[in-house]
């Protein structure tokens, strides 16, 4: 796969190219998107919080760290059952390697976070085993449209992040229902990737809502509302708004797909300034296939940053090249950016490097 | 009085030229901060609403109005009891003669307005007859600097409007706090300034708060705390945080000298970057002295847009020359970006007829 400092074009390699080019030297604003949804809190669904309930902990945790270096919400910072810490480690390091700024955006949130953050009208997310998981989604979607619209204004590009556990259950719930092959193709924050038990809650809301595969297809705001999570109408809505003026990189994992084919169905045209950026963990995972997914919505790239934890000095950080966290708070789309501002001058050892510093802090590791 | 293209330099000449040529020819965000106070319902203290409940509107609505062109919680715009109508449209006018990018900050409202806008922690504001106006000051100040770090990094400088019903009175609250002599000197939106019920009104708040003028001459906290309104933290935090990095222009009337002393009290090394934006009818009200407010705090420039209405074909727009309403919403200092942004090339009659044309689309006139 061709690379470009520590950038891996990952997916349609010579719009990947093109991309980076464009974002070389140049000044992004990252938007982190954050929501909760119940549907974190089926048992095995998601790695995000050691009890179902501190699922609502990590969003507002992760944009706390994001802004200030540390969480105020919770004590430390969010961890996997096995103590794994959350991908905005990577994130912080990364943004405040590049002094790039960070602007926070609620979809819809059970516990707020402690910082200033962009309300854009949504409520926290339902279980979508009801087939009633969102509110307001095509009233969430015009507010951060016109928010993407002026903040495209203040940067030369968009990075726009996530946090919201559970996030890959709801993205093949809209996937599904919008008739885009995902099942067995979604990340998972686990090595174990619960595949079945996902199939199996999406179907139980597809039939909840009266709702088959596929035939939401052209109803994206249906299939967000039936099927989705909070924060799909406030990154959508972001995207639409931005890449109308400025190219915009779509920082996460498979749950970008979920997005990305609601952006393509209501607005197909501002596809040619988006991106995915992700980290390699995504790119080079076998129990998930996002070119796979990306490839039955639209022709947009994908680049992967080649971040390596494998030489880590802490086993918390080690525990990524086995297949844990992978990506999440925007960490792909993040270290990409923090390396294209400085065409490259930020390396993944850098990377590593400061990351380990802040794990230090973070953790109380030596 | 000198000026510049439109814009008068009212007060420090030379450090005024000196800012407006900093501004020339850059790239600016306008941030609106907005929030409500129970003052503002105190009979005969505002004009920014019909009727006192109706004051809980007028931010949210003038929110909406420089997002969207057009107000959602209320029908038509906000008007005086006279039907004058809110100097939203000016900034809104302004602003979007020059593409500049707005984001709106909650300080604490009652009323939420139906767009996007940055939530930064607090509640809306009780009557300062109470002695206790403001919650969580301390905490508001801290994240709105958060955001004021960030905006600064997306912006060449920030231009810092307001929405708040009621604000000269708690200026008038706040500045007495801390010893500085504003009585009779706070501008008014209505031509007859009641100051007499003003200065009333914060007697009876200083009383409540067992203080006496000046006794926070250094506890700015605590004078907004007891005095003052939800907007101030915002405001003064976004200040903090923003012009230790870029120049930021604080666009309103007199209510500016109370954020202005609290700054200069909690970090008056950040003031070589701030100065006022107001415009022609606050320059030279004879019922208010925003310069003799102003000397008493900080050595800071005063920049005035001279928008001129008194050639309007429009009424509601002419009665601005009678002292109705003067200055509000970032009015001045919109007008002032707008024209520096361009060299010029903004004049106050292209602004005029703008203002006009969207008075006759919002108020249904001809």
């Amino acid at each position: 796969m061709k690379r470009i400092y520590d950038v891996l074009l990952a997916h349609n390699e010579l719009k990947a190219q093109a991309f980076l080019e464009e974002m070389e030297g140049k000044n992004p604003l990252f938007v982190c998107t954050i929501a909760t949804t119940e549907t974190a809190k089926i048992s095995g669904i998601s790695a995000a919080g050691k009890y179902p309930e501190f699922t609502d902990y990590t969003p507002p945790a992760d944009a706390e760290l994001l802004l200030l270096g540390k969480c105020k919400c919770i004590n430390g910072v969010p961890v996997t059952p096995e103590g794994i810490p959350t991908p905005a480690l990577i994130s912080m390091s990364a943004l405040r390697l590049a002094n790039i700024p960070v602007l926070v955006a609620s979809g819809g949130l059970r516990v707020k976070p402690q910082i200033p953050f962009l309300d854009l009208g949504g409520n926290p997310g339902r279980d979508i085993r009801t087939g009633n998981a969102v509110d307001n989604v095509e009233e969430v979607i015009q507010r951060a449209a016109l928010a993407g619209e002026n903040l495209a204004k203040t940067a030369d590009y968009l990075v726009i992040g996530e946090s919201i556990p559970g996030g890959t259950t709801t993205a093949l719930g809209v996937l599904s229902a919008m008739g885009i092959k995902a099942e067995g193709k979604v990340s998972s924050s686990m090595p174990e990737n619960p595949h079945g038990l996902k199939a199996e809650t999406v179907r139980a809301g597809l039939s909840a809502a009266g709702e088959s595969f596929g035939s939401l297809a052209v109803n994206p705001i249906r299939a967000i509302s039936c099927l989705g999570d909070p924060m799909m109408p406030a990154f959508a809505g972001l995207v639409i708004g931005a890449a109308a003026e400025v190219p915009v990189l779509m920082a996460g994992g498979t749950q970008m797909t979920a997005v990305l084919a609601v952006v393509e169905a209501l607005n197909p045209d501002v596809l040619c300034n988006v991106a995915i950026g992700t980290t390699r963990w995504v790119g080079s995972d076998t129990s998930s296939d996002i070119k796979g997914i990306v490839s039955q919505i639209a022709n947009v790239p994908i680049l992967a940053a080649d971040i390596d934890f494998s030489a880590s000095r802490f086993d918390g950080l080690k525990a990524y090249e086995r297949g844990v966290v992978k990506e999440g708070v925007g960490a792909g789309g993040a270290a990409i950016a923090a390396m294209a501002k400085v065409g490259g001058a930020v390396t993944k050892d850098m990377l590593l490097k400061e990351i380990e510093r802040n794990y230090a802090i973070l953790m109380g590791a030596k």
